[in-house]
């Protein structure tokens, strides 16, 4: 496994410079999948293993005996058929990440990039973060045996910092909003030495690959038309579209899908550059929004290079309301039986929105990835004081109350 | 598939008929096995489905069409090995139910008890709950596309009625205590007709038997020489006891696992009749405890069951105070991993226990079920002041933070 400059070629002689010192650039992982061929497809698809470590050849980790896993991958691929009517989309499938192990799709990352620096020695992992990464660091530095280190910005409520406490992570608060944290932690990285975790990490970055990986198993070879998936920093996108080509390579598959990311209106820099034909991303001041895990307006990392993925696939960028998320949150929830939080919804939302676009036709394949727990964010929901109100524990009063309900 | 009496052998004559009219005891589904061989084993182990439903054939559901599945089912069975060394259990499996689709294991239960009801033609499904059994019924009548309906006692915190909420659940709270709850609930279904989803419905408590072939599966055809599981009713234990049962009378084992019913001191009527050797449950006052959803003084319906289980199995029972169980809470999570609700980690705190007591030998392949997601009651973590007070962001700041916690 080498790390190389996507844009100058550099080829880092170390294994812990994840920076091109002349471009600045994220490095990229390059794993060696040359030697794989058909032979090779049929033994992986009659392993047992049900984890994203069942394509272990793919990722950047050079020993087994380095793996740290939860069980994470192969989460459902489902068929809800009442949501494909609702949103016209007769072949509609939604990839229900809200099961990981930690309740979101930072999993897929960190089960690759913990490995990785266990692989590598490290002592200590570290992430900034007010959400989903924050746990999942948490979780899976708990399972590998190191220590690890979450920052976040003043103001970030106490039940977001639980889930990362309980894994026993340090939380240190930061005085100041995320990007005084982010400061902060940039520097903290280099004077501590602590392993990174944030999309600045080639390796944790390769883990996402897993979708295309699984999906092609799930779908039995199939291709689907368009994949949706809710894009804050853009890592999923970009590794979804490294993934398939990698299939594509291998000749196991003979065509890629189109990807799009789906984003929240105020928080959405990679579908105004999508839209006004940008070169790069220009960062954005994100606004509010129900869908906290993907409000990031700037995603500087790997933003330019999920572009890339989205024209090169001949997908596109889609920006969602506030209330259109939420609408997608409760579709998901009341007809496919899936409970995501708001920023796990916003690719349902996108579905319905581009096929009454025409973007998307009614008989497209379509997958929607949904890649939080509802659990996350339970304030998002809504529940009416008249539903709370205590009824009598009578025959009578229980009906004039679902009488009621029923209107 | 008929419904008998497990007392009195009378065989219901309607598929919709709970219990025995002369002995009230709930009905037994008995699914006609008799006819699978070794080389439907062999078929059966073949099949790529990774949920419940990869044994059809064990469950009391006639048609595959009728199956309503989140893709529920082979759980991760994990190894921690930092955890076995602290509990002095070399070979400790912990099985982690909480990635189910709606967070805990009632979700074996409704995937079969749903279905059964969307076979048998019900438009309802209802339960009384003040927790997870509650956002697993809404979940999944959900995805079948029935209508739910949950009861809950005055007093019920909002956040507990969020999850069934969202999946569009009619949430009744009712004025008086949970018995009060209970007794409403038994009336409004004789008087509405609605589809019963407690453990007084036979279908729904033949899904648990997935344990024993998911075991099956996960241990390569090894049998556990303890299974650890926190109980509360008595369906988990009695279901796994009736799935090792049937493998064994299928010649597909050759022995059976010891059970051990971990429960809340403040709630242990099972724990009482196996200790004061009873030949039935006892009813028992439930106090407060962590474990909420293990704070049951009465299993009625299937805690006889239970105990006969355990009894035939040469298991035990053992009680745990809130500290043992919130200590298990973190050692899991801290050394394994895994964020579970405390009631979920009862197991553990049992394998602790019980290992110490020289009850489980070191050596012994010993498997704790891990029943509920830690965001379900996210109030059990506590985070102390000290960790959330802002630091100022500079490195000195930072600095003197790392090294309070160090100490």
């Amino acid at each position: 496994v080498k790390l190389r400059c996507p844009k100058c070629g550099w080829e880092s002689p170390s294994k812990t410079t994840f920076q091109c010192p002349a471009c600045a650039a994220v490095l990229e992982a390059v794993v060696e999948i040359g030697r794989l061929s058909k032979p090779q497809l049929t033994e992986i698809r009659q392993r047992t293993e049900q984890t994203v470590w069942r394509w272990f050849e793919f990722f950047p980790v050079e020993e087994r005996s380095a793996i740290v896993s939860l069980g994470e991958g192969y989460t459902p691929l489902l068929q809800p058929s009442s949501l494909a009517a609702r949103l016209g989309i007769s072949r509609l499938y939604v990839k229900n990440d809200t099961v990981l192990p930690t309740g979101s799709l930072k999993d897929r990352s960190n089960t690759v990039g913990i490995s990785k620096a266990k692989e590598l020695g490290y002592k200590t992992a570290a992430v900034v973060s007010t959400g989903n990464a924050a746990a999942s660091v948490a979780g899976y530095a708990a399972a590998a045996g190191l220590k690890s280190i979450v920052m976040v910005p003043e103001g970030t409520s106490p039940s977001k910092i639980v889930q990362a406490g309980a894994y026993g992570a340090t939380v240190v608060v930061v005085k100041g909003d995320f990007e005084e944290a982010a400061r902060l932690y940039k520097a903290a990285l280099k004077e501590f030495g602590w392993y990174d975790c944030l999309s600045t990490n080639p390796y944790r970055n390769e883990g996402k690959k897993s979708y295309a990986y699984e999906l092609f198993d799930q779908l039995s070879g199939r291709v689907p038309d368009w994949i949706i998936h809710p894009t804050a920093g853009g890592t999923g996108i970009y590794a979804m579209w490294k993934g398939y080509n990698e299939l594509l390579t291998l000749g196991w598959v003979d065509r890629l899908p189109r990807l799009i990311a789906a984003q929240s209106e105020a928080a959405a820099p990679i579908v105004a550059a999508v839209h006004r034909g940008l070169s790069d991303i220009e960062p954005v001041v994100a606004r509010d929004t129900v869908a906290e895990s993907i409000q990031v307006g700037y995603p500087k990392s790997m933003g330019g290079r999920a572009l890339e993925a989205i024209r090169a696939s001949h997908g596109t960028a889609v920006a969602l309301a506030d209330d259109e998320i939420l609408e997608a949150q409760s579709l998901l929830a009341r007809l496919g039986g899936i409970f995501a939080e708001p920023a796990g919804a916003v690719s349902v939302a996108a579905a319905k929105k581009l096929q009454e676009q025409g973007i998307i036709a009614p008989g497209d394949l379509v997958v929607c990835t949904i890649t939080g727990h509802g659990l996350k964010q339970p304030d998002a929901v809504k529940i009416s004081d008249e539903e709370l109100r205590p009824v009598p524990a009578n025959l009578g009063a229980l009906r004039k109350r679902l009488e009621l309900k029923g209107k």
